[in-house]
Protein backbone atom coordinates (compact mmCIF):
# COMPACT_ATOMS: atom_id res chain seq x y z
CA UNK A 1 0.00 0.00 0.00
CA UNK A 2 1.91 3.38 -1.06
CA UNK A 3 2.21 5.98 1.36
CA UNK A 4 3.32 9.58 1.23
CA UNK A 5 7.47 8.77 1.44
CA UNK A 6 8.40 11.03 -1.35
CA UNK A 7 5.90 13.99 -0.25
CA UNK A 8 7.13 15.06 2.76
CA UNK A 9 5.04 18.02 3.37
CA UNK A 10 1.73 16.91 3.20
CA UNK A 11 -0.10 13.12 3.57
CA UNK A 12 -0.57 10.43 0.19
CA UNK A 13 -4.09 11.68 -0.50
CA UNK A 14 -6.52 9.40 -2.67
CA UNK A 15 -10.20 10.71 -3.29
CA UNK A 16 -12.50 7.13 -3.85
CA UNK A 17 -15.77 7.14 -5.24
CA UNK A 18 -18.91 5.90 -7.01
CA UNK A 19 -20.25 6.95 -9.56
CA UNK A 20 -22.76 5.93 -12.74
CA UNK A 21 -21.84 4.89 -15.67
CA UNK A 22 -22.23 8.66 -17.16
CA UNK A 23 -20.16 9.86 -14.46
CA UNK A 24 -22.29 11.05 -11.83
CA UNK A 25 -21.97 10.67 -7.83
CA UNK A 26 -25.71 11.70 -7.21
CA UNK A 27 -28.49 12.72 -8.69
CA UNK A 28 -29.33 16.13 -9.64
CA UNK A 29 -31.04 16.91 -6.51
CA UNK A 30 -27.82 16.37 -5.36
CA UNK A 31 -29.41 13.19 -3.20
CA UNK A 32 -27.24 10.09 -2.76
CA UNK A 33 -27.80 6.91 -4.73
CA UNK A 34 -26.72 3.07 -4.40
CA UNK A 35 -24.07 2.63 -7.52
CA UNK A 36 -22.18 0.52 -5.76
CA UNK A 37 -22.59 -3.27 -4.81
CA UNK A 38 -21.59 -5.27 -1.50
CA UNK A 39 -17.89 -6.28 -2.53
CA UNK A 40 -17.00 -2.27 -3.24
CA UNK A 41 -18.47 -1.85 -0.27
CA UNK A 42 -16.19 -4.01 1.49
CA UNK A 43 -13.24 -2.58 -0.34
CA UNK A 44 -14.77 0.98 0.77
CA UNK A 45 -14.55 -0.10 4.37
CA UNK A 46 -11.11 -1.10 3.87
CA UNK A 47 -9.91 1.77 2.71
CA UNK A 48 -11.13 3.26 5.45
CA UNK A 49 -9.84 1.25 7.98
CA UNK A 50 -6.11 1.14 6.48
CA UNK A 51 -6.19 5.18 6.59
CA UNK A 52 -5.31 7.86 9.10
CA UNK A 53 -7.95 10.03 8.38
CA UNK A 54 -11.19 10.43 5.66
CA UNK A 55 -12.13 13.88 4.85
CA UNK A 56 -15.47 15.07 2.87
CA UNK A 57 -16.73 18.88 1.77
CA UNK A 58 -19.34 20.44 3.64
CA UNK A 59 -21.46 19.86 1.05
CA UNK A 60 -21.35 16.20 1.33
CA UNK A 61 -21.76 16.53 5.43
CA UNK A 62 -25.33 18.80 4.35
CA UNK A 63 -27.03 16.22 2.29
CA UNK A 64 -25.39 12.77 2.91
CA UNK A 65 -24.81 13.08 7.09
CA UNK A 66 -22.54 10.07 6.32
CA UNK A 67 -21.15 9.17 9.83
CA UNK A 68 -17.71 7.99 7.35
CA UNK A 69 -17.17 4.98 10.55
CA UNK A 70 -15.32 1.75 9.36
CA UNK A 71 -18.36 -0.62 9.55
CA UNK A 72 -16.17 -4.06 9.87
CA UNK A 73 -16.13 -5.01 13.50
CA UNK A 74 -12.79 -6.92 13.10
CA UNK A 75 -11.22 -3.90 11.16
CA UNK A 76 -12.34 -1.65 14.13
CA UNK A 77 -10.81 -4.52 16.00
CA UNK A 78 -7.35 -4.78 14.21
CA UNK A 79 -7.31 -0.89 14.44
CA UNK A 80 -7.56 -0.93 18.46
CA UNK A 81 -5.06 -4.12 18.42
CA UNK A 82 -2.81 -1.90 16.84
CA UNK A 83 -2.82 1.57 19.24
CA UNK A 84 -5.15 2.86 17.32
CA UNK A 85 -8.63 4.69 17.24
CA UNK A 86 -11.62 2.36 16.04
CA UNK A 87 -11.88 4.88 13.00
CA UNK A 88 -9.49 7.50 11.15
CA UNK A 89 -9.69 10.33 11.97
CA UNK A 90 -12.92 12.83 10.10
CA UNK A 91 -12.20 15.91 8.92
CA UNK A 92 -14.82 18.16 7.01
CA UNK A 93 -14.17 21.15 5.05
CA UNK A 94 -16.05 24.05 6.09
CA UNK A 95 -14.94 27.41 5.45
CA UNK A 96 -18.11 28.61 7.15
CA UNK A 97 -18.28 25.88 10.22
CA UNK A 98 -21.46 25.21 8.83
CA UNK A 99 -21.60 21.30 10.12
CA UNK A 100 -24.45 20.81 12.23
CA UNK A 101 -23.97 19.95 15.73
CA UNK A 102 -26.19 16.90 15.80
CA UNK A 103 -24.23 15.89 12.24
CA UNK A 104 -23.80 11.41 12.67
CA UNK A 105 -19.91 12.13 12.10
CA UNK A 106 -20.29 13.52 15.36
CA UNK A 107 -23.08 11.01 17.37
CA UNK A 108 -21.25 7.95 15.73
CA UNK A 109 -18.33 6.00 16.17
CA UNK A 110 -15.27 6.63 18.32
CA UNK A 111 -12.59 8.69 17.20
CA UNK A 112 -11.34 12.29 16.63
CA UNK A 113 -12.73 14.56 14.60
CA UNK A 114 -11.47 17.77 12.68
CA UNK A 115 -13.63 20.46 10.93
CA UNK A 116 -11.02 22.61 8.74
CA UNK A 117 -12.08 26.35 8.73
CA UNK A 118 -11.67 29.42 7.28
CA UNK A 119 -10.72 33.03 8.99
CA UNK A 120 -14.43 34.18 8.06
CA UNK A 121 -16.26 31.31 9.89
CA UNK A 122 -18.46 32.85 12.87
CA UNK A 123 -16.57 33.14 16.20
CA UNK A 124 -19.62 31.33 18.08
CA UNK A 125 -19.76 28.34 15.59
CA UNK A 126 -16.56 27.80 15.20
CA UNK A 127 -16.73 27.82 19.44
CA UNK A 128 -19.70 25.34 19.43
CA UNK A 129 -18.42 22.72 17.25
CA UNK A 130 -14.58 23.25 18.97
CA UNK A 131 -16.44 21.19 21.98
CA UNK A 132 -17.10 18.29 19.31
CA UNK A 133 -13.69 18.36 17.30
CA UNK A 134 -10.27 19.82 17.07
CA UNK A 135 -10.46 23.11 15.05
CA UNK A 136 -7.91 23.80 12.31
CA UNK A 137 -8.31 27.34 10.67
CA UNK A 138 -6.02 28.07 6.81
CA UNK A 139 -7.37 30.32 4.86
CA UNK A 140 -9.08 34.04 4.87
CA UNK A 141 -12.39 32.94 3.10
CA UNK A 142 -11.89 29.30 1.56
CA UNK A 143 -10.40 26.90 3.18
CA UNK A 144 -6.69 26.83 1.76
CA UNK A 145 -6.57 23.17 0.88
CA UNK A 146 -2.75 23.03 0.96
CA UNK A 147 -1.74 24.51 4.19
CA UNK A 148 -4.59 22.27 5.52
CA UNK A 149 -2.63 19.02 4.30
CA UNK A 150 0.59 20.54 5.75
CA UNK A 151 -0.83 20.70 9.39
CA UNK A 152 -2.07 16.94 9.04
CA UNK A 153 0.88 16.12 8.17
CA UNK A 154 2.32 17.74 10.93
CA UNK A 155 -0.34 15.81 13.08
CA UNK A 156 0.78 12.19 12.11
CA UNK A 157 -1.71 11.73 9.68
CA UNK A 158 0.05 10.27 6.57
CA UNK A 159 -2.68 8.66 4.60
CA UNK A 160 -5.78 10.33 3.72
CA UNK A 161 -9.18 9.21 1.75
CA UNK A 162 -10.92 11.91 0.55
CA UNK A 163 -14.55 10.67 -0.31
CA UNK A 164 -15.97 13.59 -1.71
CA UNK A 165 -17.75 15.51 -3.18
CA UNK A 166 -17.77 16.89 -6.40
CA UNK A 167 -16.24 20.15 -5.30
CA UNK A 168 -13.78 19.23 -2.60
CA UNK A 169 -12.55 16.72 -5.28
CA UNK A 170 -12.21 19.31 -7.98
CA UNK A 171 -10.33 21.61 -5.29
CA UNK A 172 -7.95 19.35 -4.51
CA UNK A 173 -7.35 17.77 -8.11
CA UNK A 174 -6.67 21.08 -9.49
CA UNK A 175 -3.95 21.78 -6.76
CA UNK A 176 -2.19 19.01 -7.44
CA UNK A 177 -2.59 17.80 -4.28
CA UNK A 178 -4.19 13.93 -5.28
CA UNK A 179 -2.18 11.17 -5.67
CA UNK A 180 -4.22 8.46 -6.83
CA UNK A 181 -8.30 8.22 -7.69
CA UNK A 182 -10.45 5.07 -7.37
CA UNK A 183 -13.62 4.92 -8.77
CA UNK A 184 -15.85 2.90 -8.69
CA UNK A 185 -18.18 2.74 -11.94
CA UNK A 186 -21.84 1.39 -11.26
CA UNK A 187 -24.23 -0.05 -14.06
CA UNK A 188 -27.09 2.66 -13.90
CA UNK A 189 -27.27 5.83 -16.37
CA UNK A 190 -28.44 8.74 -13.79
CA UNK A 191 -27.96 12.26 -16.03
CA UNK A 192 -28.83 15.40 -15.80
CA UNK A 193 -27.00 18.86 -16.52
CA UNK A 194 -25.89 19.85 -13.52
CA UNK A 195 -25.54 16.61 -10.83
CA UNK A 196 -22.29 16.46 -9.08
CA UNK A 197 -19.86 14.14 -11.22
CA UNK A 198 -16.12 12.58 -9.80
CA UNK A 199 -15.19 16.24 -10.28
CA UNK A 200 -17.27 20.28 -10.60
CA UNK A 201 -15.71 23.63 -9.63
CA UNK A 202 -14.52 25.76 -12.18
CA UNK A 203 -12.90 22.69 -14.48
CA UNK A 204 -9.84 22.97 -17.03
CA UNK A 205 -9.77 24.86 -20.22
CA UNK A 206 -7.03 23.49 -21.25
CA UNK A 207 -3.70 22.13 -19.59
CA UNK A 208 -5.81 19.17 -18.03
CA UNK A 209 -5.05 17.08 -15.24
CA UNK A 210 -3.25 14.07 -16.53
CA UNK A 211 -3.69 10.48 -15.14
CA UNK A 212 -2.02 7.10 -15.24
CA UNK A 213 -4.50 3.94 -15.58
CA UNK A 214 -3.04 1.64 -12.62
CA UNK A 215 -5.71 -1.11 -13.11
CA UNK A 216 -8.98 -1.72 -14.07
CA UNK A 217 -11.23 -4.79 -13.08
CA UNK A 218 -14.81 -5.67 -13.11
CA UNK A 219 -16.40 -6.07 -9.45
CA UNK A 220 -19.92 -6.95 -8.42
CA UNK A 221 -21.70 -5.51 -11.53
CA UNK A 222 -19.51 -2.64 -12.55
CA UNK A 223 -16.18 -1.53 -12.51
CA UNK A 224 -13.11 -0.44 -10.47
CA UNK A 225 -10.71 2.31 -12.09
CA UNK A 226 -7.70 2.60 -10.33
CA UNK A 227 -5.70 5.98 -11.59
CA UNK A 228 -2.06 7.49 -10.31
CA UNK A 229 -2.02 11.40 -10.60
CA UNK A 230 0.63 12.48 -13.22
CA UNK A 231 0.96 16.30 -11.25
CA UNK B 1 -21.89 -7.38 -34.66
CA UNK B 2 -25.57 -7.40 -33.50
CA UNK B 3 -28.01 -5.82 -35.38
CA UNK B 4 -32.16 -4.91 -34.19
CA UNK B 5 -33.90 -8.54 -35.51
CA UNK B 6 -35.59 -8.42 -31.77
CA UNK B 7 -37.19 -4.86 -32.72
CA UNK B 8 -38.89 -4.40 -35.87
CA UNK B 9 -40.00 -0.92 -34.86
CA UNK B 10 -36.41 0.52 -34.92
CA UNK B 11 -32.91 0.68 -35.61
CA UNK B 12 -30.69 -1.40 -33.57
CA UNK B 13 -28.80 1.87 -31.57
CA UNK B 14 -25.83 3.00 -29.86
CA UNK B 15 -24.13 5.67 -28.62
CA UNK B 16 -20.43 5.84 -28.61
CA UNK B 17 -18.71 8.73 -26.51
CA UNK B 18 -15.22 9.60 -25.68
CA UNK B 19 -15.57 10.58 -21.99
CA UNK B 20 -12.79 12.25 -19.43
CA UNK B 21 -11.93 10.02 -15.99
CA UNK B 22 -14.50 12.46 -14.00
CA UNK B 23 -17.64 11.59 -17.06
CA UNK B 24 -17.02 14.89 -19.03
CA UNK B 25 -17.11 14.91 -23.25
CA UNK B 26 -16.16 18.37 -23.51
CA UNK B 27 -15.11 21.18 -21.82
CA UNK B 28 -16.82 23.61 -19.71
CA UNK B 29 -16.69 26.25 -22.45
CA UNK B 30 -18.69 23.14 -24.53
CA UNK B 31 -15.14 22.79 -26.60
CA UNK B 32 -14.25 19.30 -27.91
CA UNK B 33 -11.40 17.91 -26.69
CA UNK B 34 -9.02 15.09 -27.65
CA UNK B 35 -9.94 12.35 -25.05
CA UNK B 36 -8.73 9.58 -27.05
CA UNK B 37 -5.77 8.01 -28.66
CA UNK B 38 -5.40 6.43 -32.31
CA UNK B 39 -6.60 3.25 -31.69
CA UNK B 40 -9.58 4.19 -30.21
CA UNK B 41 -9.85 6.74 -32.93
CA UNK B 42 -9.78 3.75 -35.61
CA UNK B 43 -12.13 1.67 -33.72
CA UNK B 44 -14.80 4.35 -34.09
CA UNK B 45 -13.91 4.50 -37.35
CA UNK B 46 -14.83 1.22 -38.06
CA UNK B 47 -17.82 1.60 -36.07
CA UNK B 48 -18.63 4.28 -38.42
CA UNK B 49 -18.24 2.36 -41.50
CA UNK B 50 -20.16 -0.53 -40.27
CA UNK B 51 -22.99 1.30 -39.32
CA UNK B 52 -25.76 2.57 -41.77
CA UNK B 53 -26.37 6.10 -40.12
CA UNK B 54 -24.75 8.35 -37.84
CA UNK B 55 -26.50 10.62 -35.48
CA UNK B 56 -25.41 13.65 -33.60
CA UNK B 57 -28.02 16.35 -31.91
CA UNK B 58 -27.37 20.04 -33.44
CA UNK B 59 -25.39 21.14 -30.08
CA UNK B 60 -22.36 18.56 -31.45
CA UNK B 61 -22.78 20.29 -35.03
CA UNK B 62 -23.18 24.23 -33.65
CA UNK B 63 -19.84 23.66 -31.63
CA UNK B 64 -18.07 20.97 -33.36
CA UNK B 65 -18.80 21.11 -36.66
CA UNK B 66 -17.61 17.65 -37.22
CA UNK B 67 -18.00 15.52 -40.93
CA UNK B 68 -18.71 12.63 -39.67
CA UNK B 69 -17.67 10.59 -42.39
CA UNK B 70 -14.95 7.53 -42.54
CA UNK B 71 -11.77 8.08 -42.57
CA UNK B 72 -10.00 4.99 -43.59
CA UNK B 73 -9.77 4.87 -47.60
CA UNK B 74 -10.52 0.85 -47.08
CA UNK B 75 -13.30 1.15 -45.14
CA UNK B 76 -15.01 3.26 -47.88
CA UNK B 77 -13.64 1.36 -50.67
CA UNK B 78 -15.03 -1.84 -48.81
CA UNK B 79 -18.16 0.05 -48.32
CA UNK B 80 -18.46 0.88 -52.24
CA UNK B 81 -17.47 -2.28 -52.83
CA UNK B 82 -20.75 -3.61 -51.37
CA UNK B 83 -23.10 -1.38 -53.08
CA UNK B 84 -23.50 1.09 -50.47
CA UNK B 85 -22.59 5.13 -50.20
CA UNK B 86 -19.16 5.63 -49.04
CA UNK B 87 -20.49 6.98 -45.48
CA UNK B 88 -23.19 5.85 -43.28
CA UNK B 89 -26.47 8.41 -43.98
CA UNK B 90 -25.45 11.55 -41.73
CA UNK B 91 -28.38 12.45 -39.07
CA UNK B 92 -28.57 15.82 -37.37
CA UNK B 93 -31.72 16.08 -34.53
CA UNK B 94 -32.47 20.21 -35.04
CA UNK B 95 -36.23 20.74 -34.33
CA UNK B 96 -35.51 24.18 -35.74
CA UNK B 97 -33.94 23.76 -38.76
CA UNK B 98 -30.36 25.45 -37.20
CA UNK B 99 -28.02 23.55 -39.17
CA UNK B 100 -25.72 25.73 -40.95
CA UNK B 101 -25.96 25.47 -44.88
CA UNK B 102 -21.58 26.00 -44.90
CA UNK B 103 -21.35 22.60 -42.01
CA UNK B 104 -18.85 20.04 -42.50
CA UNK B 105 -21.66 17.27 -42.71
CA UNK B 106 -22.78 19.30 -46.10
CA UNK B 107 -19.42 20.13 -47.60
CA UNK B 108 -17.12 17.23 -46.80
CA UNK B 109 -17.62 13.52 -48.33
CA UNK B 110 -19.73 11.64 -50.60
CA UNK B 111 -23.79 10.64 -49.18
CA UNK B 112 -26.99 11.38 -47.99
CA UNK B 113 -28.05 13.54 -44.73
CA UNK B 114 -31.24 13.54 -43.19
CA UNK B 115 -32.11 16.67 -40.62
CA UNK B 116 -34.92 15.63 -38.68
CA UNK B 117 -36.91 18.73 -37.74
CA UNK B 118 -40.02 19.77 -36.10
CA UNK B 119 -42.77 21.33 -37.20
CA UNK B 120 -42.13 24.69 -35.47
CA UNK B 121 -38.77 24.93 -37.56
CA UNK B 122 -39.27 27.94 -40.31
CA UNK B 123 -40.43 27.02 -43.14
CA UNK B 124 -37.66 29.14 -44.86
CA UNK B 125 -35.00 27.40 -43.18
CA UNK B 126 -36.14 23.86 -44.21
CA UNK B 127 -36.74 24.78 -47.54
CA UNK B 128 -32.81 25.52 -47.74
CA UNK B 129 -31.92 22.99 -46.40
CA UNK B 130 -34.10 20.86 -47.88
CA UNK B 131 -31.48 21.41 -51.33
CA UNK B 132 -28.73 19.81 -49.23
CA UNK B 133 -30.36 16.69 -46.93
CA UNK B 134 -33.70 14.60 -46.60
CA UNK B 135 -35.97 16.00 -44.17
CA UNK B 136 -38.10 14.05 -41.76
CA UNK B 137 -40.57 15.88 -39.59
CA UNK B 138 -41.68 14.70 -36.23
CA UNK B 139 -42.85 16.01 -33.27
CA UNK B 140 -44.54 19.24 -32.70
CA UNK B 141 -41.33 21.12 -31.12
CA UNK B 142 -39.06 19.38 -30.19
CA UNK B 143 -37.94 16.29 -32.70
CA UNK B 144 -39.84 13.06 -31.38
CA UNK B 145 -37.39 10.96 -31.23
CA UNK B 146 -39.70 7.55 -31.32
CA UNK B 147 -41.31 8.51 -34.71
CA UNK B 148 -37.84 9.64 -36.09
CA UNK B 149 -36.47 6.29 -35.57
CA UNK B 150 -39.42 4.44 -36.63
CA UNK B 151 -39.31 6.32 -40.08
CA UNK B 152 -35.53 5.22 -40.09
CA UNK B 153 -36.04 1.86 -39.44
CA UNK B 154 -38.69 2.51 -42.54
CA UNK B 155 -36.13 4.10 -44.74
CA UNK B 156 -34.09 0.86 -44.44
CA UNK B 157 -31.91 1.85 -41.46
CA UNK B 158 -31.15 -0.80 -39.21
CA UNK B 159 -27.79 0.09 -37.71
CA UNK B 160 -27.87 3.22 -36.14
CA UNK B 161 -24.26 4.86 -34.21
CA UNK B 162 -25.59 8.15 -32.17
CA UNK B 163 -22.09 10.50 -31.74
CA UNK B 164 -23.48 12.59 -28.75
CA UNK B 165 -23.94 14.79 -27.34
CA UNK B 166 -24.97 15.10 -23.80
CA UNK B 167 -28.22 16.18 -24.31
CA UNK B 168 -29.38 14.20 -27.34
CA UNK B 169 -27.53 10.80 -25.53
CA UNK B 170 -29.90 11.78 -22.66
CA UNK B 171 -33.10 12.23 -24.61
CA UNK B 172 -32.18 8.54 -26.24
CA UNK B 173 -31.58 6.91 -23.32
CA UNK B 174 -34.37 8.20 -21.07
CA UNK B 175 -36.87 6.92 -23.69
CA UNK B 176 -35.48 3.56 -23.41
CA UNK B 177 -34.41 3.39 -27.38
CA UNK B 178 -30.83 2.73 -26.73
CA UNK B 179 -29.81 -0.95 -27.08
CA UNK B 180 -25.80 -0.03 -26.08
CA UNK B 181 -23.53 2.12 -24.59
CA UNK B 182 -19.41 2.32 -25.43
CA UNK B 183 -17.41 4.60 -23.96
CA UNK B 184 -14.00 5.25 -24.13
CA UNK B 185 -12.54 6.47 -20.62
CA UNK B 186 -9.33 8.73 -21.58
CA UNK B 187 -6.81 9.20 -18.83
CA UNK B 188 -7.38 12.79 -17.92
CA UNK B 189 -9.69 15.19 -15.51
CA UNK B 190 -11.67 18.02 -16.88
CA UNK B 191 -13.77 18.66 -14.62
CA UNK B 192 -16.54 21.78 -14.36
CA UNK B 193 -19.77 21.85 -12.97
CA UNK B 194 -22.06 22.63 -16.33
CA UNK B 195 -19.13 20.62 -18.51
CA UNK B 196 -21.11 18.16 -20.69
CA UNK B 197 -21.59 14.61 -19.77
CA UNK B 198 -22.05 11.33 -21.12
CA UNK B 199 -25.59 12.30 -20.35
CA UNK B 200 -27.49 15.63 -19.16
CA UNK B 201 -30.62 16.72 -19.72
CA UNK B 202 -33.19 16.08 -17.13
CA UNK B 203 -31.47 13.34 -15.26
CA UNK B 204 -33.59 10.55 -13.31
CA UNK B 205 -34.53 11.37 -9.56
CA UNK B 206 -34.84 7.44 -9.14
CA UNK B 207 -36.15 4.79 -11.47
CA UNK B 208 -32.20 4.70 -13.12
CA UNK B 209 -31.71 3.40 -16.23
CA UNK B 210 -29.59 -0.08 -15.79
CA UNK B 211 -27.12 -1.35 -17.54
CA UNK B 212 -25.05 -4.79 -18.14
CA UNK B 213 -21.39 -4.65 -18.36
CA UNK B 214 -20.80 -6.47 -21.71
CA UNK B 215 -16.60 -5.64 -21.11
CA UNK B 216 -13.90 -3.37 -20.26
CA UNK B 217 -10.37 -3.45 -21.76
CA UNK B 218 -6.86 -1.10 -21.46
CA UNK B 219 -6.91 0.76 -24.61
CA UNK B 220 -4.61 3.34 -25.39
CA UNK B 221 -3.85 5.38 -22.32
CA UNK B 222 -7.61 4.46 -21.23
CA UNK B 223 -10.30 1.83 -20.89
CA UNK B 224 -13.13 1.02 -23.23
CA UNK B 225 -16.31 0.40 -21.48
CA UNK B 226 -19.27 -1.96 -23.34
CA UNK B 227 -22.92 -1.94 -21.52
CA UNK B 228 -25.88 -3.35 -22.55
CA UNK B 229 -29.04 -0.87 -22.01
CA UNK B 230 -31.75 -3.10 -19.77
CA UNK B 231 -34.99 -1.32 -20.65
N1 LIG C 1 -20.86 8.77 -4.88
C1 LIG C 1 -19.89 9.19 -4.10
O1 LIG C 1 -18.84 8.59 -4.04
C2 LIG C 1 -20.08 10.48 -3.31
C3 LIG C 1 -19.23 10.79 -2.25
C4 LIG C 1 -19.40 11.99 -1.58
C5 LIG C 1 -20.38 12.88 -1.96
N2 LIG C 1 -21.20 12.56 -2.99
C6 LIG C 1 -22.23 13.53 -3.43
O2 LIG C 1 -21.58 14.77 -3.71
C7 LIG C 1 -22.51 15.83 -3.47
C8 LIG C 1 -21.83 16.87 -2.61
O3 LIG C 1 -20.80 17.45 -3.38
P1 LIG C 1 -20.64 19.03 -3.36
O4 LIG C 1 -19.74 19.34 -4.51
O5 LIG C 1 -21.97 19.65 -3.29
O6 LIG C 1 -19.93 19.32 -1.95
P2 LIG C 1 -18.52 18.89 -1.31
O7 LIG C 1 -17.48 18.72 -2.35
O8 LIG C 1 -18.75 17.77 -0.35
O9 LIG C 1 -18.20 20.19 -0.43
C9 LIG C 1 -17.84 21.36 -1.11
C10 LIG C 1 -17.75 22.51 -0.14
O10 LIG C 1 -16.55 22.43 0.61
C11 LIG C 1 -16.21 23.74 1.01
N3 LIG C 1 -14.86 24.10 0.71
C12 LIG C 1 -14.11 24.90 1.50
N4 LIG C 1 -12.92 25.11 0.97
C13 LIG C 1 -12.89 24.44 -0.20
C14 LIG C 1 -11.89 24.33 -1.21
N5 LIG C 1 -10.70 24.92 -1.10
N6 LIG C 1 -12.16 23.59 -2.30
C15 LIG C 1 -13.35 22.99 -2.41
N7 LIG C 1 -14.33 23.05 -1.49
C16 LIG C 1 -14.09 23.80 -0.38
C17 LIG C 1 -17.09 24.70 0.23
O11 LIG C 1 -18.16 25.12 1.07
P3 LIG C 1 -17.90 26.34 2.07
O12 LIG C 1 -17.48 27.53 1.22
O13 LIG C 1 -19.17 26.55 2.82
O14 LIG C 1 -16.78 25.89 2.95
C18 LIG C 1 -17.67 23.81 -0.86
O15 LIG C 1 -18.90 24.24 -1.33
C19 LIG C 1 -23.71 15.23 -2.78
O16 LIG C 1 -24.77 15.14 -3.72
C20 LIG C 1 -23.24 13.84 -2.37
O17 LIG C 1 -24.30 12.89 -2.38
C21 LIG C 1 -21.08 11.39 -3.65
N1 LIG D 1 -16.59 13.33 -26.56
C1 LIG D 1 -17.57 12.94 -27.34
O1 LIG D 1 -17.69 11.73 -27.60
C2 LIG D 1 -18.56 13.95 -27.87
C3 LIG D 1 -19.40 13.59 -28.94
C4 LIG D 1 -20.35 14.52 -29.37
C5 LIG D 1 -20.46 15.75 -28.75
N2 LIG D 1 -19.63 16.07 -27.73
C6 LIG D 1 -19.78 17.37 -27.05
O2 LIG D 1 -21.12 17.51 -26.61
C7 LIG D 1 -21.48 18.89 -26.59
C8 LIG D 1 -22.79 19.06 -27.30
O3 LIG D 1 -23.80 18.44 -26.56
P1 LIG D 1 -25.16 19.19 -26.31
O4 LIG D 1 -25.84 18.47 -25.20
O5 LIG D 1 -24.89 20.64 -26.17
O6 LIG D 1 -25.91 19.03 -27.71
P2 LIG D 1 -26.47 17.76 -28.53
O7 LIG D 1 -26.83 16.64 -27.63
O8 LIG D 1 -25.50 17.47 -29.64
O9 LIG D 1 -27.78 18.38 -29.19
C9 LIG D 1 -28.87 18.64 -28.35
C10 LIG D 1 -29.94 19.38 -29.10
O10 LIG D 1 -30.64 18.49 -29.97
C11 LIG D 1 -31.92 19.01 -30.16
N3 LIG D 1 -32.98 18.06 -29.93
C12 LIG D 1 -34.13 18.05 -30.63
N4 LIG D 1 -34.95 17.12 -30.18
C13 LIG D 1 -34.34 16.52 -29.15
C14 LIG D 1 -34.73 15.48 -28.28
N5 LIG D 1 -35.91 14.87 -28.39
N6 LIG D 1 -33.87 15.11 -27.31
C15 LIG D 1 -32.67 15.70 -27.20
N7 LIG D 1 -32.24 16.70 -28.00
C16 LIG D 1 -33.08 17.11 -28.98
C17 LIG D 1 -32.11 20.14 -29.15
O11 LIG D 1 -31.92 21.40 -29.81
P3 LIG D 1 -33.17 22.02 -30.62
O12 LIG D 1 -34.26 22.20 -29.60
O13 LIG D 1 -32.64 23.28 -31.19
O14 LIG D 1 -33.50 21.00 -31.63
C18 LIG D 1 -30.98 19.92 -28.20
O15 LIG D 1 -30.56 21.10 -27.55
C19 LIG D 1 -20.34 19.64 -27.26
O16 LIG D 1 -19.57 20.27 -26.26
C20 LIG D 1 -19.53 18.56 -27.94
O17 LIG D 1 -18.14 18.87 -28.01
C21 LIG D 1 -18.67 15.20 -27.29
Amino acid sequence: MPDNQYNPTRPFVFINAAMSADGKIATIERRQTRISGSLDFDRMDELRASSDAIMVGIGTILSDNPSLTVKSPQRREKRRAGGRDENPVRIVVDSLARTPIDADIFKKGDGRRIIAVSKSAPQERVEEISKLADIITAGETGVELKRLLTELKARGINRLMVEGGATLNWGLISQGLVDEIYTFIGNIIIGGRTAPTLADGEGCKGGFCRLALISCEKLDDGILVKWKVLN
